[in-house]
């Protein structure tokens, strides 16, 4: 075989499909088990050190492809793929740009509708109607719409509970478009904000512009982070960040790099990633805001461009 | 530590949520990692052997897990938890029952909108949609909408194609309802169907009801797809039934007990199985016929009572 020999085995229910979508590859159809198909392939083959995703496979499907493709090196690969995915191609870059725009727009016309007597799950089901009604493939996650004291778990679901005069409300969308996906979260308060909101809002305003400004070639994703903290750190409300600045996007929704505590890898032309300070807090509730920023040569460019006013939405 | 010491360890995005969902549980924030912090537990417990659930976990972390935990036994355990899931108990069949019935009433309505002219995407943003405002939590798939030719493709996703006249048109959705799943699928023809069509879609029709039937406590799973199958069989369709007839549904969307080829296992009381024979011909179209069925002492009871007549939709 030569290096550049590829094939995908795919089970009968997949045949047409990728017959149709699926360019230079070698597509076999599989009855029994896709496994034990390229164990059979390796075989066959000859191959010396195999590759594998260890990232991906599970120990007891390595373990049966182990035993049925017979002794061999194995050779853990798993980021490979992550790697590869992580800096975009101007294709790419394109179609994550028309989902964050789409993404944007959705949000700018359904933030009329964020108003006390509007249930969590209902603006949730607008949202993703009208990602689809525009063309998305689908919402790149289960939108989270999440008010009042539900706004202080980041990963909360919608549920039947009505908005609420005074509440925060932070919703987290994103669509997919030909594959690739977008994520932008804006929050909103339903009312006069007292002085203690708008400063909690401000601040993680300010705190997401900063991290989005840093984002830039050659920094390191640990910095960016940082910058955040910093400025949530002079209100004492870095305590309260309790996740990560940001991750890639792209095919999925999580892709590399992440933009955690500490992280040294630096930044390349290329990487599209989310910019998503929050804080949150028991009993009161949380802001977060997010954009969906391309890392260029120059100024990060914003995808996701909707706007962050917080206050005139009820 | 007894046998029955639990805990749940969450990164801080889930400790709220924890504190508020999980019962008899000892819930512990993790900042550094979850493996790591399971790891330290295992030592600090001084566990003997440990089980782990082989057939979720990566080889990259089971590896990290075996590597921080030092020196112990593991006992792959993967499955477990599926075997204790496969039947469901009267509360669980209760949410999927009214899953199920949610699900069917959302296709009854969506049904007059099945039309020439109609986008698939449309009708899949219209099904999940009426979905979530009748209170799901979601959809448990990505709802299919095949049309034509496309509905050869037994796993097609919707694309901006309008629906035409005489064209087949696979309908596959469910919702979930308090985190339980249901399961089906309808084939709407658009037009005066031909003899051919008739004989496709009745005897994809009769097959899911003989399999239906003959999924009863005692009866081999294989033995249920071998009912659809002698069916289609009579009319030498068998060979376009490209997949299995059913599996589990429950908390996931495919559980145990697996409807396949040759299963030996025995279908129980409290069983929630699909059934769902199909008929792919490339380049005329498919039909395939879904219900999610609860294997009862008695008849099996259809937890996705929706009409089944295909001809009058347009």
């Amino acid at each position: 075989m030569g290096p550049s020999e590829s094939v995908l085995w795919v089970d009968p229910r997949y045949t047409l499909q990728a017959k149709e979508q699926v360019e230079r590859v070698e597509v076999v159809e599989v009855k029994g088990g896709l496994l034990k198909e390229a164990a059979r392939w390796i075989r066959k083959k000859r191959l010396g050190p195999v590759g594998y995703d260890d990232a991906t496979l599970t120990c007891r499907d390595f373990e049966a492809l182990e035993k049925a493709a017979g002794s061999r090196r194995w050779v853990p690969a798993g980021g490979m793929v992550e790697e590869l995915r992580a800096v975009k191609s101007p294709l790419e870059v394109d179609w994550i740009r028309r989902a964050g725009k789409l993404t944007a727009e959705v949000f700018e016309e359904v933030r009329g509708l964020v108003r006390p007597g509007a249930r969590e799950c209902d603006l949730a089901a607008e949202i993703e109607y009208r990602m689809k009604r525009k063309g998305a493939d689908g919402a790149a996650f289960e939108t989270i719409v999440a008010s009042g004291e539900r706004s202080a778990w980041p990963h909360a679901k919608p549920t039947a509970k009505s908005l609420n005069e005074n509440d925060l409300v932070i919703i987290d969308l994103g669509a997919i478009l030909g594959g690739y996906a977008a994520d932008m979260t804006r929050t909103v308060y339903l009312g006069k904000p007292s002085a203690r909101i708008r400063m909690l809002y401000n601040q993680v305003r300010e705190a997401q512009e900063r991290a989005v400004k840093a984002a830039t070639p050659g920094q390191r994703a640990g910095e960016v982070d940082s910058q955040a903290r910093k400025v949530l750190d002079k209100k004492k409300l870095e305590r309260f960040f309790t996740h990560s600045t940001g991750h890639g996007v792209g095919l999925e929704i999580h892709e590399m790099p992440r933009l955690a505590r500490g992280d040294k890898s630096r930044l390349q032309k290329g990487h599209v990633i989310t910019i998503e300070p929050g804080v949150y807090l028991e009993g009161l509730g949380g802001v977060r805001i997010e954009d969906t920023i391309l890392v260029t040569e120059g100024k990060p460019e914003n995808l996701t461009p909707a706007t962050k006013d917080a206050w005139f939405a009820s």
